[in-house]
């Protein structure tokens, strides 16, 4: 029943890292990386690689940075067969810095781009392919970027470039299943020698079925996360797309103790999840941005006032 | 864009009367009740129609019996188009003691039933029909119920029942989109002069994509609730249904303001929604109960043991 071809990709401690700065404690990581990998999962993506140049680790915790070193620290001594994944922002990295992949614990980056940036991430994921690295494009944004233009890119992509999967990203949480299917089909239909992945929003509670959505139209490569941690509303969960996968090399029994002893106590802490603002950003296909301001702000339950303002900006 | 023949039920207070014993108190149901009104629900669906012979009043809130009196209190003097649902298990209702639709504030009952008890609801619905009311049957547990008995009932209805909507009951929470498509299916197949319409619960984050995908095969009443309310995991949520609908009588604001007024201190007092033993529970097509035990107990977020548990009951 199950499709061997199918990859799970966790992101919970890049995406969840937007909420705390990429400040989560080596302990964290380490208990994490060691579930994950119990569990079964693919590829396991720990944060950035940004450059230090461009940010202050004063200002932000290890895992936008990603250092060869602190990776090595995370996977000391904890058996896996997790490949290492970090994502590069286009403009953001230091190429110098980053070694060879036979000299680091890294296997894959993924590079986030917007359709209209196309050309930069072919660049980009060809130089680190050249390095030895695995590599995938992810197309953010995809719900409001479906002009001929994406054509454009896809088939370019492949054409030009060296990654062997390229993820639609439903950056603002607002594809339902017909989209998903539709964009899907697209996706495939260019890019006859790749993957296709999927990398879902939760603001309509809509990550886990749109990514069941891309399986069905043959997405390989599913990103997902533990409890839905990530930011705003969060991600597709590891624990439901497990219990959805049949393939009997997932173990869904370290993840659900993970979230006992892991997750619950720091969703105490820092929020995501189904949080009205961000399902009204999901439904108007905005980014999470506004929504965000007010969550942080006094009025943070004041959703009537808040769609409001999105509509009345959206009329201006 | 929008289908004319799409009817939402919202079924908060008998939904939501599940956690607390339906004991919601009359200021709390008339707001509610506002805001569905101005929101241009439908249906607003306030309890159960049990029989006070059965159950005790001191038990169980008012919403257990929702007699016509209390259902005035809840409606006067607020303008509204919605017409008023109840609910009635088999068994447990005082058929004497149900006026005429014409002298009731009620406009349609709902008889929930399994498929082995088809025979009874058929019965049931057709007294209710003979004294005026719309009614339904909503066919619950259907994940487990899939054999020919289900044909056998559905086309037993089609021909003998005089309801003029028939529900999926997800009662589970274990259908994904695939399962939903060829149940909307196979029901429309049998149910020719009858519409098809759909209950989900949200265990697996699927109630409002399996809503959708309900609809895209040609269901056209839909279950929600503001905020999901519901026993354990709860429902499909009536903010993203409206969000997702293009009918121009439905506003979203009533609802977001109503959440932000009521339900989010609710919230703070029961729980339901996504909560990891009701996830499990739905993963495995099991019936709520254990894990509403577990949450009702001292190691409530022991997910791994329970999780454990349930998979050697299964094996025993």
């Amino acid at each position: 029943m199950f499709r061997e071809a199918i990859r799970v990709l966790d992101c919970t401690i890049r995406d969840g890292g937007l909420i705390n700065n990429h400040d989560f404690d080596l302990r964290f990581v380490r208990e994490t990386y060691k579930a994950l990998s119990a569990a079964g999962v693919d590829y396991i993506e720990l944060g950035y690689k940004n450059s230090k140049k461009l940010f202050s680790d004063k200002e932000y915790g290890p895992w936008k940075f990603c250092e060869d070193e602190v990776i090595n620290k995370v996977i000391d001594g904890i058996e896996s067969n997790a490949k290492i994944s970090v994502m590069a922002d286009i403009g953001r990295v230091d190429l110098d810095a980053v070694k060879l992949a036979a000299d680091s614990p890294v296997d894959m980056i993924r590079v986030a781009s917007y359709v209209k940036d196309v050309d930069k991430a072919i660049a980009m994921v060809n130089d680190f392919d050249s390095m030895g690295y695995e590599t995938t494009i992810n197309i953010m944004a995809i719900s409001r970027d479906q002009g001929p233009e994406l054509d454009e890119a896809l088939q370019q992509i492949e054409e030009e470039c060296k990654s062997h999967t390229i993820y639609i990203v439903d950056s603002f949480g607002h594809l339902y299943q017909e989209p998903m299917e539709y964009l899907t089909k697209r996706f495939k239909q260019h890019l006859k020698t790749k993957e296709v992945g999927f990398h879902g929003h939760n603001n309509q509670q809509l990550a886990f079925s749109n990514t069941i959505e891309a399986i069905i139209h043959g997405a390989n490569y599913l990103d997902a996360t533990v409890y839905g941690i990530g930011r705003a509303a969060g991600n597709c969960t590891l624990e439901l797309l497990m219990g959805f996968l049949k393939n009997p090399k997932f173990d869904i029994r370290p993840v659900l103790e993970l979230i006992s002893k892991e997750f619950i106590p720091l969703r105490e802490k820092i929020e995501w999840g189904y949080i009205i603002p961000y399902a009204i950003a999901g439904i108007m296909n905005e980014h999470p941005r506004a929504a965000m301001a007010l969550r942080n702000g006094e009025e943070k339950e004041n959703y009537r006032e808040f769609y409001e303002s999105l509509t009345t900006t959206a009329n201006a």
